[in-house]
């Protein structure tokens, strides 16, 4: 382990969160509320972090094993101090509570123990909303940019170790492909603020809910979720901004540089269009009569979809007294999740259709034991490893379910809420059904039960691997 | 595809079914009750299989598809014609009913839609409870001798393929093999019919409570399922059993044959034998509150363990009513069921060590990626074909508990009901929890749910492959 590395890393890391806190300390300041929460917590960070920052290490030699642990060490280590402004603010006074809101908020959950809201703040709700934004950063420069040449299957490319003496090469080619990522990101967002201010949103409302939908996040202001604004104008511009932003953001760089066939070629984005719209019809035709009008019902059905299935968690509607088929459904978005190289967390489109492609494939095998069956994405073979991965990767990720939801059984929850709890925690969507549904918050849970969900969300954000080797003895043996 | 050797094949089957049936016939006329529901349904079987049973095909080339068509087809017509009875008699006068009953009797499964079981005759009850022996024989002698050479991994011996002219060598040893297990099997039925008399429990019930432990089915012949007898020296009887017929039928054989060594260098049993105490011990501490003596608490906790990892589903307390975290465990036993080669349900626990091990190695590979790591069994390296069939299968297992669960939940039934409800048929265990818990049953469900559900229990009983070939046009087009 190149620890002097691991630890510099680290060190920009908590640089740049104290840099990022300074938007929300403005906003106290617009506001005439205390920055002290802010200033202190940028303040620590500034003096933790300045003196590593500065001392480059010298052996800059960095494999995949060394990234893994600072991507996990470094989303735990932002989330333990960007949960501080809401402790030292007394808007959430106990730490374990703050961790698991900061934890839900950079993995871009949006899961939420906080019982009443709108009381809070302007600040802290700033800071609350801009932590789904800054994760949804976090996730598209590390599935994108620092992993090379991102494409559909991104665990894959995970892997690909990148060792030191061709990282002089890959910077360059990294910093760009962050720079246009980012571009995109922003761009996106703007045009989402704009378009929610023409709605006829406070512009600090159209900035927070834009951030929450870029991360798929879901963190609101209002304690009814979007729901509060009654505007279905508004319902309408974040759908669709939820979807776009469960896209694979390769897809926009194709349509950027006008390669738009290139763009639509992708099977992911073509099955990811399908269900939604499959889900929306199925959805609406379920919960119909309970609608006097067509449009409400069809937004509404779309919104939730466009919510679930990008990992938001936004909500226009308790859909938890929706027919327990409309329900399902949704929990099978839940667990699918949008599409790999996008800031949505869940499987991953790309991933379900590598699963089923090689289910068929195994049938094939046995009808045909000589026959050599490929599994194809976008007409392009798949390598074997990239099978054994996604196969592997879903089986790891029902562990990690069925694991943490025994051990959050404890608190005495019912089936429903235990169980959704832990799956919506660890498609990082938000709400789930019962006590953690879209009117319930995760409040009631112990800290026990609070840290084991924060660390699913984490488990979940990172897919999977590097949560596992921070944690694995293995890991750090020497050798 | 050989037709006319499946046709042959699945006439012998129905001709076996027709001879079966003469055993209730026998009970109902000890007990006085008509013989008609059983005569009507014999002779009818005896019509339309001895005609096609005298007439053996010429070509007897028998490949691994027309296998698995065979195998699912035979288990489908021996539930349509073994329903007959139960409509004849009027026990259950519904035929969709009844097929379910018996599809869950010849899968080992025991989930009933009955109300009142009591009431019915003797004969039909025996008819009912003989349908899981009758499909445990069935499961041993597919998994273990049809297949040849069983070991750990039974998917990846079923594949093997087993073409024509080597039959001749093969059938003398499949015979041999299919000898012994019926054999241990019959023995172990009867020692436990044995000792069922000796506890105190009438011959009636101890042969029928015998037949539906060794088939690890669950269906009784009492309401309140052994809790009825209120007899605890039963309960241990039933619940050891219940741990014997969950263990690899090769064990036996190993230590008929003296082989002690063998027998226990399994990994499967010794991990078997481990979850058994683990769940056991966590349950007791969870529920020991509500016991007044050691003694009830323990065996409570050990009989549901055995009743629900073995996949029989006896009941003897209304676990429904116990912590979240005892039934999240029941429900996890549920999913994962006993050892590959007995007549238990579930993933089968090598198959679940042999996922664990894979996500091991994948992560050991992604740390060394340069070194070269086998998944081990029992100190012998596993072939990467076994690998991929336990991943895939792992998917397959899971997607279909999917699939089957958005298709009932248009019934409407909570959550827990409609999850449960599918993850218990599909692991052939019995009971769920909610409306499908240890009191409840499948009565409610419409009789669209009621056929994917039993098509769910065959699914699960002959590990999806088979059902899949048999409903897949791929396997069908010629070629």
């Amino acid at each position: 382990m190149n620890f002097k590395m691991i630890r510099y890393l680290l060190s920009v890391f908590l640089l740049i969160e104290g840099v990022l806190l300074l938007l929300p300390m403005g906003v106290s300041l617009i506001y005439s509320e205390s920055i002290t929460p802010f200033l202190i917590t940028a303040v620590l960070l500034f003096a933790i972090s300045i003196p590593f920052v500065c001392i480059k290490p010298k052996n800059i030699k960095f494999y995949t094993k060394e990234g893994f642990v600072t991507v996990a060490a470094g989303w735990i280590l932002l989330s333990l101090f960007g949960a501080l402004p809401f402790v030292i603010s007394g808007a959430i006074p106990n730490f374990i509570d703050a961790l698991f809101e900061t934890v839900s908020g950079f993995t871009t959950t949006g899961s939420t123990i906080l019982r009443e809201i709108e009381s809070l703040p302007k600040g802290i709700l700033f800071w609350r909303s801009f932590t789904h934004w800054i994760g949804g950063m976090g996730v598209l420069v590390f599935i994108l940019a620092i992993l090379p040449s991102a494409g559909g299957e991104t665990n894959y490319l995970m892997r690909a170790e990148v060792p030191g003496p061709q990282k002089g090469k890959l910077v360059p080619k990294m910093k760009q492909t962050a720079l246009i990522l980012y571009g995109i990101y922003f761009v996106l967002t703007t045009i989402q603020v704009i378009a929610l201010c023409l709605c006829g949103l406070p512009l600090y409302d159209a900035l927070v809910t834009s951030f929450a939908t870029a991360g798929t996040g879901g963190f609101s202001v209002l304690n009814d979720s979007i729901a509060g604004y009654n505007n279905p104008a508004a319902e309408w511009v974040i759908a669709i901004f939820m979807m776009i932003f469960g896209i694979n953001f390769n897809i926009y760089f194709f349509i950027l540089i006008k390669k738009f066939k290139e763009a639509f070629k992708s099977e992911e984005l073509r099955c990811y269009l399908a269900i939604c719209l499959t889900a929306t019809l199925l959805i609406a035709i379920n919960i119909a009569k309970s609608f006097s009008g067509l449009e409400s019902c069809i937004r509404t059905a779309f919104f939730q979809v466009t919510s679930i299935i990008s990992t938001t968690g936004f909500v226009t509607l308790n859909y938890d007294l929706w027919p327990t088929f409309s329900k399902m459904l949704l929990l099978v978005l839940t667990l699918i999740g949008a599409c790999a190289g996008s800031t949505a967390g869940g499987l991953k489109i790309s991933r379900v259709i590598i699963l089923m492609k090689t289910m068929g494939r195994e049938i094939k095998h046995i009808l045909r034991p000589r026959s050599i069956n490929v599994v194809k994405l976008d007409g392009e073979a798949i390598p074997d490893e990239t099978v054994r991965n996604a196969t592997s990767h879903f089986a790891l990720h029902v562990t990690v379910l069925i694991g943490s939801a025994l051990l959050i059984s404890v608190d005495g929850f019912d089936f429903e809420t235990t169980f959704t709890a832990v799956l919506t925690c660890i498609s990082n969507v938000g709400p789930g059904l019962g006590a953690v549904g879209p009117v319930g918050n995760f409040a009631d849970f112990s800290a026990f039960s609070k840290i084991v969900l924060s660390l699913t969300m984490l488990v979940g954000r990172l897919e999977i691997i590097p949560m596992l080797i921070l944690f694995s003895p293995f890991a750090w043996r020497k050798h």
